[in-house]
């Protein structure tokens, strides 16, 4: 089972800045995920016609993409637009539930045009650039992770339930 | 005053499932309102031509048009796609409170696409397919129903007030 | 250092009525802001071009505009489609923040559908029409708005930190 790491930098994809984001991703998920899952890591500059190929790309070999940067209000963050771009459908719930955790540690959380949507049987997940940010925003939203995926098709995934529960609902 | 329901169900639509969330919004009005209605019921599969062809028939005979079902993230669930299709201009208010109150239920209240909208001098609300869903979203939207119907000409609802309480702002 | 402020109002562009938004939004500014600005105030009616067209010449002078009006569910309530119109890219976290806040005080806050954007390095804010609702929205968003500001090459804003302190995340 794979799972898509894309990383949104300008900075990071010219090599001059470490990636901190991609790598606090994949350990995040280590740290929720008990099933067997490989990274597949993609990081590209903050130009959306890069940013749609590489989402559509990991689409078509990952049924859960997970990408960091890009989701402000800079002039150069245009994440939200590929992801809509590349998504048949757009799931608005997500945006708005990690806004309103991250909202309860800083007043910016409003800033973030992040948001999340379908594309065929996969799931795209915007998560903030900070390394902080991001392990309380896939806090918020990975309980419904699971089940999202078996409604679309995707992999079947299971988390460690002492760090984050799966919730499937009865039939 | 007639009252459009729609059920959004392959299943339901071919008579091979007893639609029970139709009946259970027409249950919940029937307790919430005080004034006299009629339900105009209508089931259909989960087909965007389908449920736009349906809530175009609804809102030309009805003031509010509520629906139920069609607004997960599995590939046959389109039912806000058609909802926004048909709408001039979108609510995100409605689907912003409907998802909140539900995430103090379950985790999986980020999945629902759920959202509202106007179509002329109708209101349009998406409801869950599960009828335990169906009330409580019902009961975080409704007490702005009834003053939203006021400014868009629509019919003049009331409520009983133990159960909800219309609010009408003073001008 | 413009501060654009937009009444959207029927009536008050015709002169039949006092406009009270506009000033209570000049107010709000005065007692949030420590730095020098100027107020560029402007009133049209609930007509989408005249909307788009004032919200250009705003955003042109000024690096913050501020709406008021015409953002509810009644039919010349054009607001945010004016606003999505001229933005190259939204901030639906503003919509949400607000409405939060102000479902806190009347259940008819669902039916705003008061959004934020961007155009160019201007950020445009959409405000409730009732002075009371002005104040609240306000106090809401605006420990963001200089930090977002400063993201997309706007003016540098300093506040009175005993009303509303600006939030400035370090690097």
């Amino acid at each position: 089972m794979n799972i898509g790491v894309l990383t949104v930098s300008d900075r990071a994809s010219r090599g001059e800045y470490e990636d901190k984001s991609g790598p606090a991703i994949v350990a995040t998920l280590r740290e929720f995920l008990s099933c067997e899952w490989s990274p597949v890591v993609r990081v590209v500059p903050d130009e959306r016609p890069l940013i749609e190929a590489a989402l559509i790309e990991l689409c078509a070999a990952c049924g859960l993409v997970v990408t960091t940067g890009g989701t402000g209000p800079a002039p150069r963050d245009v994440t939200p637009e590929a992801t809509a771009a590349v998504c048949d459908r757009l799931m608005p719930g997500f945006g708005e539930a990690m806004r309103a955790v991250s909202l309860k540690s800083v007043p910016t959380a409003i800033l973030s045009r992040q948001t999340a949507g379908l594309r065929g049987t996969s799931l795209v997940i915007n998560l903030p650039g900070k390394p902080a940010a991001i392990r309380e925003c896939l806090l918020a939203v990975f309980p419904a992770v699971p089940y999202c995926l078996d409604l679309i098709g995707g992999p079947y995934l299971t988390t460690h339930d002492t760090v984050v529960k799966a919730f499937r609902p009865k039939a």
